[in-house]
């Protein structure tokens, strides 16, 4: 007989949007000829993207979303992820599942045939070097619970959900029963509370759904604050600490902290020279802290691990690392009398 | 051939004083006719300390001393200690040899022949329950370099001293001596602030021999601000953060901070009932922390173990544990859902 824990063979499945940033740089007559509002994030229906998208002359397109870029950092620090998400099978589409393979996540799931395509966040750079980005979502919110393979969650030890998937009905059902079946086998569930705009549209659920299921829980500062809708960033450490195992919280400079029962961690943030681009920051934080985890470091290591891998995605534009993540952890963790 | 860590044989070498506590019930006559002040610690002369002992009918005597509790703490939770400390071949001095072996500490200090008997703190417990502690260090003075045994040093993980050791000039080379041999073996040095008078008493020369020697500084919040004479506490914090590998710091009701680099952790303190005697709190918390320690144990776990042990001593008489430690850790842990 095998027993429970010889059935592990990811170290985290992650559960999340699929989306392909494509990054282009044009004109600023571009966005005034198209009406496209500047220097923010607007989500868009279909038809608006498809035509922007068939416009442009893409500089790069890089995959992205929250939980992929997770999971794919986590393979570039060695470990050993799977990613659920839901593509069309296009061109974009057999990109992000190429990039993700690349990267070493290994990515199942069913792309649609029919119905729309494969998400996008066009990243569109104006000579002045300022980003307006405009996100498709497509077909991710098709993202079904059947999509939700119960080997899979067996064979996984973590299963990080981000929190974006429940803005839509089908994913809410598909987060639901990977965090039923995370239970089932005794697996953990980590899940990311994604953007204070998010949990400000899903606070009492998010409450309820964290108490319920959730393990390890990743925020900011402003998320937790809008979780609990309490202004006192060290009452809502007292706060979480009755509803999760752990929560590792990111305050951007001011480092993070890691809430664990009666005891809370507080780790200084890495020193970075230039933030080029923020994007990814968190995800590749919860990269970094669930590879420590899965390898049984202290959780002052993994908060340390995390902020390491976070500034190296900060250093640069895109989500996804640009070094072998596990080369420059070791050297860190070397360098501040760690075991690497 | 052995590697180097094939001769360790014990978890902590404890270095300090040797003192009996002799605890006695009397009037406020007693007191008053021999004209001793009421209610505080006094360091007494031989001459006075023998005539008080010989007038009084002993409650209870009960081995003392800061790193001898310590090292005793240690063994009840199921570690392997020793302990170098000088007493008297006397009465006093062959119970606080017998007491310390039976607790499971390996003593083996060539007791003096002659010169100053054994040293002991008088507790003189009147009948409104207040204590009035009498100090009388003794044969204690008299620890010398050459009772720094090489071969003990070799043998043991972590070399614990207490910094009173400083307020004494043979002493201190006996301190100076296991510090070196400790860097020679490639040995942790860890050492008690003890008390925020002897700080006073020793502020630079602290700082230096910390910066030098100190892998590991157990001390409270009042004695780390007498180091850096610094009020804000915060900011001893990161005054101490590059002096030592690890600062475990004890604030009473409030718990525990332990540096560690770029990590800070917080741990909450264990509720106690009725506190009825603080008498050895810091030295059982640094038995907690050293045991978890040389488990390999989380820092964050560490302290919760030093804080568990230090609610036992607290809530009785007396420096040296009632109850198995071993026993209690283990059910406090797991009702914590931490792994005992």
């Amino acid at each position: 007989m095998f027993s429970k824990q010889d059935s592990i063979y990811y170290d985290v499945l992650g559960i999340g949007n699929a989306i392909v940033d494509v990054l282009a740089k044009v004109g600023e007559g571009f966005l005034r000829e198209r009406n496209l509002p500047k220097g923010s994030m607007v989500e868009l229906e279909a038809a608006d993207a498809g035509k922007i998208y068939a416009d442009l002359i893409t500089e790069r397109e890089v995959p992205g979303g929250s939980a992929a870029n997770t999971v794919a950092g986590l393979a570039s620090l060695g470990g050993a992820p799977a990613f659920i998400g839901k593509i069309h099978d296009d061109e974009l589409g057999q990109e992000f599942a190429r990039d993700i393979g690349a990267a070493g996540v290994d990515f199942f799931t069913q792309p649609l045939n029919k119905g729309p395509v494969t998400g996008r966040s066009i990243v569109l750079v104006t000579p002045d070097a300022e980003r307006s980005m405009f996100t498709y979502l497509g077909a991710s919110k098709y993202l079904s619970a059947v999509d939700v393979d119960e080997n899979l969650i067996e064979a996984s030890q973590i299963i990080y959900i981000e929190g974006y998937l429940w803005d839509n009905f089908n994913a809410q059902r598909a987060m639901l029963r990977a965090c039923k079946l995370a239970q089932k086998y005794g697996r953990k569930v980590a899940f990311s509370l994604s953007d204070s705009l998010c949990v400000k549209r899903h606070t009492r659920e998010f409450r309820k759904l964290i108490k319920r299921y959730v393990d390890i829980l990743f925020c900011n500062e402003d998320e937790i604050k809008a979780l609990f809708e309490e202004e006192d960033f060290y009452k809502t450490l007292d706060m979480i600490k009755t509803d999760v195992e752990i929560a590792a919280i990111t305050r951007s400079a001011k480092g993070s902290v890691v809430v664990n029962g009666r005891v809370k961690t507080f780790v200084e943030a890495e020193k970075v020279e230039t933030v080029v681009d923020s994007t990814g920051a968190g995800d590749l934080y919860a990269a970094g802290f669930l590879y420590g985890y899965t390898q049984r470091r202290s959780l002052g290591t993994c908060a340390m691990i995390g902020s390491i891998v976070a500034a190296e995605i900060i250093s640069h534009y895109g989500a996804r690392p640009e070094v072998s993540l596990r080369g420059l952890v070791r050297n860190k963790l070397l360098s501040y009398g760690k075991k690497p």
